[in-house]
């Protein structure tokens, strides 16, 4: 008998292990700090299966004290010891259903921690915190002339300390100078118009105190900002990417439904080396008390695969990017020989990361030219420490090319398909793109202040790398975008090159088809691309919108190093004149027709 | 066959195993970084036993940046991401001899990280860094009236900047202020007598460059120093503690043998939950070019057990204490309930520390009268954090006193040996003692800055815990012990209580005894006792030394509640006054007899 029930719960393990967990009966009530009995459930289902933890609605308090800690990489952020609320690692099968609850933050601690999970869900929740990682001041005096101005806080929201002219602003236990800081426009709740005008030398500026609530700033201003605005400050590195909102690495099949982030010290949600993730209606929004979000981009993902699917969602008011989608280039530092490759990590926020695991396709390329020359696979990854680990591959070329030489991970870029999202108000892009996956953006709304779409590809700052194959943009709203003013485009694609670097032979990009998209535009620009073959910018209708200043410096249409390029079809309405095509001269097998509006510079 | 082989290799498995490796084979050489190679050959080693790795004599060299990285916690010291020449886990009968080599470091860069090894050695090497973690600057010109004074030096050792009147040392990519300092006599190559006369505030401290090696201290300054002292300057934490010499944690019979240390950013050895260590002619010393060595303590220990034996060794030069041994005081912050107690440590220096596992006896104790009041045996122990745990506990009392509780752990409290060693021309302290395990130190020579030996136990500041129980302290030399001026004693007993805090019933301290030692002594002092039970001071011999300013404006014995004391036979020399025993009212049990040339006040 003994033996049968233990063989029948053998057979029916999986069925009969599915359980959902009212989390009111592990002491996790509204009204009380519950990060410990969280942490403890947390971690008494790690290894189960299908567990669903129901969360009944109402507010739920984390604060750090007793949170679990690990020291934690984290692409993009600044690595340390980080505490955790909800730290999901190795779970299978796992649901967080909120129920529509708000989980509020209380210090420097992260929402969402998930790590070699597979099939983990997080539905129906708000997240944000108590206090802000950035400040909001509004502008109550400017003085233009003197280049001075008052701004008035709430020192509730955004306490400060000022002491020898210089105002730090506490946050949870740390005093952040101004930093990076951006103009708001409380009518738009985006950027104000030309934001750059008005920025700040966080390191020269100097404050004088008026009141509990008020100061002035007497230096570092470039022009005062007027009136009504509202002067946001945000910190400098390493200090101010420390506390992101939801954190994915090394899983697979994840999925974020229904989920709104008020704010971060850092992005909404950064996923690393992982394989599919849908986000249906995420939302990342500052909330009824702030004009600003999160302190950075609302997602970013970092050498993944699959497919990542971005549906019904709104990202607004962020300090940086609405959606990133990339890989890493890395330094070859030295040829060991044996076929083992000496590699260092090119960007400092990308410290720790995993690069690349036994089996996986890289390519190796000119540091000079970000072409590769030869693909080969992993056979081994032995990591030094947080900047170098050494590879060994199963193949290289009897003989290494001259000059510096970089690495990419062939196995880790993601498909990617974005429909129906709204991205808008936030400083900085609406998506950054760069795979060799199939790329599909089509229904969406974009408002961004810099380029709506920007497929980039650099070897040189960010060192992201990817550069595309298959592109497809249609069906889109493009409003107002490039509101910082200068050339934004809708799409931008181009590789972005040092000094030192240079076109090698044949485009870095291939095969972007930029279709059927709507473009309500102040200043006329649609596409500037360089180094691109395979260019289709076809039936788009090009609208004026007096929103902002009318610009007509720039070229609609830019055209540099590209190949096969077809631009038909295209309408334009409203603008009073001609929009301007620009190619040119090393850019080859251009078709242009049935062009209304446009002409040929 | 086959299979009596295999029977034969495990019967004879440990003497076939031991083998000697001449790290040469392995690529291991003078004239190159041999971090790589060592991180590899150390790694290969991993659970084999018997291995001697024997560096043939040269001098090695050790850069960082291919180094193998963790993020560590390490006691008094400030955690994070360290980098380890030798990374030591786990390993069995392992002896590294360096046949009188050099290590030479080239950066942030661990020399020694042993943890969870047995039986390992490390023997007949010289630890140097090409760039000290501290500056020295020679005064050249000295205004006392104006409060300014000049130094100069040598800017290859001690690299600096200086903007906007702040003067910043470069050290291995991190830019140091002056943070502490002291001035230091190179006649005696110890600190100046009086020296916090001398101190600079580092905040306030303000420089003018004169020239590409000298600057001229314009403010922060209370005494300018004398022209030819040098003025030692050592950073800011969290950043001025980042590099010790050598960590031992979580290990078992280990032993330092010939080993000189010459720098450390951080202690020279810094032991943590070790069972059984032996130092014999360990040697931190500063080398030719320097007069200072360590940055902190020559040799810590907390929370060990067994026996520390420390014979033949000289610690000099350090800018702190000789040897410290010690456990810690936790907070007991609130009880869970269910004999569960949510702790935290006391002290940022202690964040991460192994306080406690299961089996470890501990003691409660009122935070107030830093007296226990029960014992218990741990069940479990939950990290939470660095700074909490949950610890479950076999018993507790039905009833816990009122007032906030602390605890201690009972079971790593070692035994001291101290034997032939030389402690002098430091910083602060010879010997800091607080354990419950048995203590003998003879035959040594002290002549520090502070105190000659403390032993103190705190649950104030350090949180350094172990009342003691029985301390010999014999035959030993105290030469000008105390030169920083003020009550410094060769010995001094007592608990450092806050405001908060008071004597509780029964003293703290019990069984220490003093006797048959000479004392070379300039201020007359000798011992100052307070909450000590059964106090010996007998047989020891006061000679006038006229190395420093006389003082005798304190009691050459002083004793303060303490019971049980014996003062007998002990011998003055050369003072031409009688030196003063003071008693308090609350003393008993006081016996003194045979001491000429001792008065009571």
């Amino acid at each position: 008998m003994k033996t049968f029930l233990l063989v029948a719960s053998l057979l029916f393990a999986s069925p009969l292990a599915a359980e959902t967990i009212n989390v009111a009966d592990h002491g996790i009530v509204p009204g009380k700090d519950v990060t410990y009995e969280v942490n403890r459930l947390v971690e008494s289902v790690r290894g189960r299966d299908e567990i669903t933890l129901v969360f009944p609605k109402g507010q739920y308090d984390f604060h750090p004290e007793n949170a679990i800690e690990a020291y934690r990489a984290v692409a993009n952020h600044d690595n340390g010891l980080k505490r955790m609320a909800f730290p999901l690692f190795d779970c299978q099968n796992l649901t967080i259903d909120g129920s529509g609850s708000t989980f509020m933050f209380h210090g420097r601690l992260i929402p969402f921690t998930i790590e070699r999970c597979q099939n983990t869900k997080i539905m129906n929740l708000t997240i944000d915190w108590v206090r802000s990682f950035h400040a909001e001041l509004t502008v109550v005096e400017s003085d233009p002339s003197g280049k001075t101005f008052v701004v008035e806080t709430d020192i509730e929201k955004y306490p400060y300390t000022i002491k020898g002219g210089e105002v730090l602003f506490q946050r949870y236990g740390q005093d952040d100078p101004i930093g990076s800081n951006m103009v708001f426009d409380p009518e738009t709740r985006s950027p104000i118009y030309d934001t750059k005008r008005y920025s700040i030398n966080g390191a020269q500026a100097r404050v004088t105190a008026l009141g509990e609530k008020r100061f002035r700033f007497d230096k570092g201003v470039k022009n005062s900002p007027p009136v009504g605005s509202v002067l946001v400050v945000y910190g400098v590195h390493p200090t101010s990417r420390l506390c992101h909102a939801i954190q994915i690495t090394n899983s697979k099949d994840l999925s974020i439904e229904n989920v709104t982030i008020h704010d971060a010290g850092g992005m909404g949600l950064i996923v690393e080396r992982t394989e599919n993730i849908t986000l249906d209606q995420l939302v990342v929004t500052s909330n009824d008390e702030r004009i600003v979000a999160t302190r950075a981009d609302a997602t970013h993902f970092i050498g993944c695969k699959g497919k990542i699917q971005i549906e019904n969602c709104l990202f607004e008011h962020m300090l940086d990017d609405g959606v990133n989608v990339h890989g890493a280039y890395v330094k070859v530092e030295r040829y060991l020989g044996d076929r083992e490759f000496l590699c260092e990590i090119s960007h400092f926020q990308q410290w720790g990361l995993t690069f690349a695991e036994p089996g996986d396709r890289v390519a190796l390329l000119s540091r000079e030219t970000i072409l590769p020359f030869v693909e080969a696979t992993v056979q081994s990854v032995k990591v030094l420490n947080s900047h170098r680990f050494v590879m060994k591959l199963d193949a290289v070329p009897e003989e290494l090319p001259e000059g510096p030489l970089s690495v990419e991970n062939l196995t880790w870029y993601p498909d990617l398909v974005m429909r129906n999202n709204i991205i808008r108000e936030n400083r900085a892009r609406g998506v950054l793109v760069t795979t060799k996956g199939k790329v599909l953006i089509e229904d969406n709304y974009f408002s961004s202040q810099m380029h709506g779409i920007l497929i980039e590809g650099d070897n040189n700052k960010w060192y992201e790398s990817g550069a595309v194959g298959d592109v497809t943009i249609r069906h889109n709203v493009f409003h107002n975008v490039g509101f910082e003013g200068g050339a934004k485009y809708p799409l931008l694609a181009a590789p972005l090159l040092t000094s030192g670097q240079r076109m090698g032979e044949g485009q870095y990009h291939r095969n972007i088809r930029f279709v059927d998209n709507t473009i309500e535009s102040f200043n006329g620009l649609i596409v500037q691309a360089k180094s691109v073959s395979g260019l289709v910018i076809e039936n788009n209708e090009v609208k004026f919108s007096p929103d902002y200043p009318a610009g007509d410096s720039f070229p609609a249409i830019d055209l540099n190093y590209c190949d096969d390029v077809s631009i038909r079809g295209n309408q334009v309405d409203g603008f009073g004149r001609k929009l301007d095509v620009k190619v040119s001269a090393d850019t080859t097998n251009v078709i242009m027709e049935a062009n209304p509006g446009f002409q040929t510079e």
